[in-house]
């Protein structure tokens, strides 16, 4: 007897919706790419009201994507960031987006990322955090966002990682009401 | 064009090293398991020197294992817990090991989680978590466990989580020791 292999893969709506090496050369337009893929993802049922997106700051081409499957997928850390991490680091080839051939990299998310996610962000190796909706927005909406460190803004800038906060904050709020307005799953783990 | 899939696969040594459904009444017995893990991993070459486990714990049943594969398989969230967790959502088919069915489960990790890892697990409904390693001793040898909130084991106890520190700490830190002495990898994200 063996463990089964774990499969990400994300909705086929996604590549047509966001297809890969587009260029965004705005922070509002890489935030709204964010905010239509959370939109997205709760019209078709395919997750959490929450998307993200990762771009070389070079040229501001779309490296990755990903939406919340948590509850498709069955897979509790499969939140939009994570997700998004882990297609850039396969399409890339490397455990780290830091550093190797002097690219660098900046995460767009529809929401301030979870603890979980917060942790996620210096192992990635990416170099810029942008933000639409607060944490305060989703857990508005019912969602704890864990036990984030207080000053998480600046631990994040002492591991080299630039925070810009509530780009297009309301329209990425609008999407999370939404959700709620949907009757949409609101999952917290050990309570659900 | 799309984005790849993503595939977290154990090595083949792991299921002949821990077959799932083993039984391991003790709180040493379940951490020996995680250490021993560690340490095949590194003997292996296959990751770093990080095991975790999870159990049933009416009957201490092992359910899924995790080692660290973050090199192996280019994916910087690839930790042990991380691994070990997404098996085990993935074998029991939900997102939440909470609550339904009535059972509970605890994680054992051969070291005690970085900041990721720990966000990760309420959200995994996780009810429980012991600790071999304590992160100073994954620190002192050079590796970074994120920025985590100063009191998170209370934080872990007030969402159900139970924390047990420094479970045969001598031999789990005695892996990190070893995997040092020989030249293993040490990254850390953006600085890497």
């Amino acid at each position: 007897m063996t463990y089964p292999t774990v499969e990400l893969r994300l909705p086929a709506w996604v590549a047509r919706a966001a297809p890969p090496d587009a260029v965004y050369p705005s922070p509002e337009a890489r935030m709204r790419l964010a905010i239509r893929l959370a939109r997205t993802n709760i019209e078709r049922q395919t997750g959490g009201p929450f998307g993200a997106a990762i771009f070389e700051r070079a040229t501001w081409r779309l490296v990755s994507v990903g939406v919340n499957l948590v509850e498709s997928l069955n897979c509790s850390t499969a939140h939009a960031e994570m997700v998004a991490i882990m297609v850039a680091q396969r399409r890339l080839g490397r455990y780290t987006l830091g550093a190797a051939g002097g690219q660098s990299y900046e995460l767009a998310s529809s929401t301030e990322p979870c603890a979980m996610c917060l942790g996620a962000l210096p192992w990635a190796g990416l170099a810029g955090l942008a933000c639409g909706a607060r944490g305060e927005d989703a857990g508005a909406i019912g969602f704890d966002e864990g036990a984030k460190p207080a000053a998480w803004v600046a631990a994040l800038a002492r591991r080299g990682i630039r925070v810009t906060r509530d780009v297009c904050r309301a329209e990425a709020t609008a999407v999370l009401a939404d959700y709620r307005r949907r009757g949409g799953l609101i999952y917290n783990g050990s309570r659900t």
